[in-house]
């Protein structure tokens, strides 16, 4: 037998190269602000399909059918729509170790917080684009009451698809200013991996990144934030299983008079089928289905340029001017150049 | 701020808890064998839907659409159906040495191969129950050659369907004497992630289990040996995007000719449509679909016990006799007690 | 221009081939009788999907989201499951009123009735097989109330899915003694077409018919009657608009603990997607998509041989023996030649 | 027994209404005509998904798998693209008679033409809108040589997809100077049923109109011609069976560089789900599924106002301008008003 040392491998000592980090689970959990909370608690609940799992004074907390977890969705009032915050799990409390150190590390201030309905002490801190964000380990898992428990046990309840029927929480796409440096800033003290990017030949500037944390085709999206504003979302997005469950819940918006702003269609980026709707406190929310799953763990990360097949939707379906100039909270756009246009 | 350190996490100390390993990334490439190498062939590339890749004298190799790797599955002239071997890959180069230490730290003989069409050298050996294995880190990745590549840049080439147009290396059911022997085995040496096992009441036996390296319901499953004989398999499985695209095998396989055995019906085991079918060679290959996305780190495995609700299809489908007696090489089942079936 | 006329047909004179009938518009109504009422109107208006019209003292009236006419479903409280009666709705009074002369002339009893919940005057009689069946006219169409308005007004009502969601009353099954018979009464007093049938080869005896009355695959399926009974009814059928709308009720029905007898499978005759299930009455009822699309004006039934490719199911999934010997109201089946299985 | 007598019928004496026609069967063939034959005839074979059936000097013929006739499509090739002429085949030979006889007391000239590959003797004509049209019975059923019979005998062939799989063909849209005498004459002389009409407030002007024969949402769509050319051809249109087939043929346009104008998305009228290419001849032509089923015999035409609820398509996707100024043959159009924007 050879012996199975490191010195029998290839000779440019691939040992040397970083390894990937798998410290990151999954996106946790989302807390949107809301000006209408009655208001997005309903469209959320039986619009959307969410189930209500908890209530407080300013927020109540919410999670999908296919969620493992008790709670991915907060909703809090506020004068102004927007991000409150999001939470990353960990794999491990090793690994929450490993990453509040390594953001001591790069000098980021944070601090520990004691939880919230459905987790535990959480690492909270503001990411370069100025977005709340917490990592944390200490989840509850979300258990089926009477009445609500599946046939088959693998499943954490029985099937009640109401409304669109989101299923579970998929990913989340933030406005920056410096895609780039965020988006290396998130690989080297979250581990996160950038899967694709897109670079307009003619401006030579980063406009979109999306990363993720294991096989998704993104679980964060990075978008080039257009005013001087910080810390604004541009959408958060529950997955559905099939891309006629995109199209079902297409209709179920129709119905419902919610506003569709675009889709559903077939994302370039990602391939992912979407279909964007405004709740009633104005946030941008989608139903996502499909993606590349990308095992490969040496992926390269696609560069698109819109010049040449960079085209947004992959069947060509034109981008509506509101999806790059609108987002929560909303501010004016002050000047778009041409060349920003149907970009991501 | 809190120092972010170790001590502050929960007083039980979770840091004692083992990690999770995240070491293989997926199922790289699988062999079979085949006593009709011409049929099997012709099989695999003009109604499963894959694409040739290479030949050898003995050997062709072929991958599917979206595999990101060159080569995915091997067939070789055997006198008898059967495994020839599988190989896992590596999340790096620091993964493999870890893993090939871990091997040899349990006492398990091996040896490194040069290489094979598609990867570099990996390390060969025999699991408890008779598979032979490979792991290796560095593999060719598919490039398009001139008149297929795709529009988009995200896909390894053009859509090309064909067939029933298999998409990509799924997972794959090996058949073992000790089930839990032989998933210990694998979650010590190779870290892989047990998500469900099925243990009759009756019997007090497991008689399934369905394991992952990430994030997917499963990349390996494990069925109890109802015979003497080692080394066998039960199936190589393919995925698809849709649902639908199961259902449209279902009539390519129709019209063909093939033989399906089992399917499309809804797995209750990993959730995931399924479709059955005995390429020429004798080798049961499947279409499958869906599965959980378990992204939960600290997933509990699932017991199924037959005797409540742990019927093998969540429809209630009967389940074929022969996907209970027949595997590959074939050999004959001395006897089965009526408890053993409709179980996985 | 040439004269139109007769003369400058073919040689043959087709003009002497008897003209398909267009007199029957579609099935409008079935009558279900259960023995536990409350239950049935359970089953249907919360896990079948079917919406709540009007309830007299013994009955109930109910219609599905894209039902066109105010009710199609009645069930009525009995001490037996099965049918009360079929009612068709024919495409003009003139339509209506030859084919009561139509019945007439074939000596067939009959008698008007009133009307009932949701249509006017109706012919009443008893078919060969015996069981009782209107024709009608006057319909009343629904009409969207308050809260159900569609946004598009093409549509009957606002997209409200619950439960199977089942989407439109589409075809009955039922069980005569005579297949051959039943079909040519029907065709010669209604106008019924003719489209499969059933033959197998060693019994030289129709055991199936599937007739339509315009351009589905069928309206209406007769087979054989096991038993001495009459008038029973094997199932009736709603559709849905895609197969994914099928696969998505077996799993609404799983988790209701709704009996699933037989499917999702592809039915060889019709091409349909199916989903048997078993209502608390004890009826019968199927999920039903896609099928042939017969424009053909002189489409010739396709004969099927279970001997040679006549198996049930195009995917060849194995027939529940409850499939052939269940029916409403349900009696002991007596014998049943093997050859007889795996028929229809 | 109640006399089955006319007086027995309301006293409102719907006798004396008219019957509906049923004497069209449907869309039995199309003529297009291309200044690039062989581009054309490569993209329906190879891309589209026809199959090639026969060849003369100037011509081509095409079938869809499903089609149940052996030519629905003719190529020929001309110096500009547009319709040669378009064939319904009549119900029965009488059918044709009646219909001949119509249009004679119409004062339409017309004369019959001995056949052409695939069908018989047909009925020759223009429409209002200048469209050349035939009536015809004698039609060739298709018949699958050696290695295309199916598996199941009530399909033409064995399922060969290929490119996007067009199914069968459905249904016409032509452009005409006035919607509203056009579906008028139609009606009169060929029974064409009125389901849908598009009446903007402003205008009083009928800009479209969606007609049936039997009971699909339409088998032809007349809109608006907005230029003084007269005849042209707005789009043809096959169909496939599922949603997913129209996302899936929108993947296989993209990957073969066919240019897409518009879709996928849902029509608000007629409800199906639609995709428009533009084919090398410069013809449009649709992927199109789903849809009405209107089986009411007195279904009563739904009329939409664009400024109300009568956008174009029901999830609110933008109509692309070419949509409304490009048919075949191009001719430049003079001034289009504002309102006549985002109408069919």
């Amino acid at each position: 037998m050879v012996a199975p040392t490191g010195t029998a491998l290839s000779e440019e000592n691939p040992l040397a190269t970083d390894e990937p980090i798998y410290d990151i689970a999954h996106l946790g959990h989302v807390e949107l602000l809301t000006p209408d909370l009655q208001g997005s608690a309903a469209f959320f609940t039986e619009i959307y399909g969410l189930f209500l799992e908890a209530e407080t004074t300013d927020s109540i907390y919410l999670r999908a059918q296919h969620d493992h977890d008790r709670t991915t969705l907060k909703l809090t009032a506020a004068t102004q729509p927007g991000l409150g915050h999001l939470g990353w799990r960990t794999t491990s409390p090793h690994a929450l170790a490993r990453r509040v150190q390594a953001l001591h590390d790069a000098g980021v201030d944070g601090a520990w917080i004691n939880g919230d309905v459905g987790h535990g002490r959480a690492f909270r801190f503001r990411s370069l684009g100025g977005h709340l964000t917490e990592i944390y380990f200490e989840s509850e898992r979300f258990v089926a009451g009477p009445g609500q428990a599946p046939f088959l046990p693998n499943q954490p309840q029985r099937f009640e698809p109401h409304g669109a029927a989101a299923a579970r929480l998929d990913h989340i796409n933030l406005l920056v200013h410096d895609v780039a440096a965020e988006r290396e800033f998130l690989r080297e003290v979250l581990g996160f991996k950038l899967r694709e990017r897109l670079v307009p030949a003619r401006q030579q500037l980063e406009l979109g990144a999306w990363l993720s944390v294991l096989t998704k085709s993104h679980d964060l999206a990075l978008t080039r934030e257009p005013t001087a504003a910080t810390g604004r979302l541009h959408h958060l997005a529950y997955a559905v299983d099939t891309p006629q469950d995109v199209l079902r819940a297409a209709d179920v918006f129709l119905d419902n008079g919610t506003h569709i702003e675009f889709g559903p269609a077939k994302h370039s980026r990602t391939q992912g089928l979407f279909l964007y709707v405004l709740e009633p406190g104005g946030n941008r929310v989608e139903i996502f289905t499909g993606g590349l799953q990308i095992y490969a763990p040496d992926w390269e990360a696609v560069t698109w340029d819109t010049e040449s097949n960079g085209r947004s939707t992959a069947w060509g379906l034109a981008v509506p001017d509101t999806f790059h100039t609108y987002a929560t909270p909303p501010v004016a756009v002050p000047e778009r150049p041409a060349s920003a246009a149907a970009t991501y």
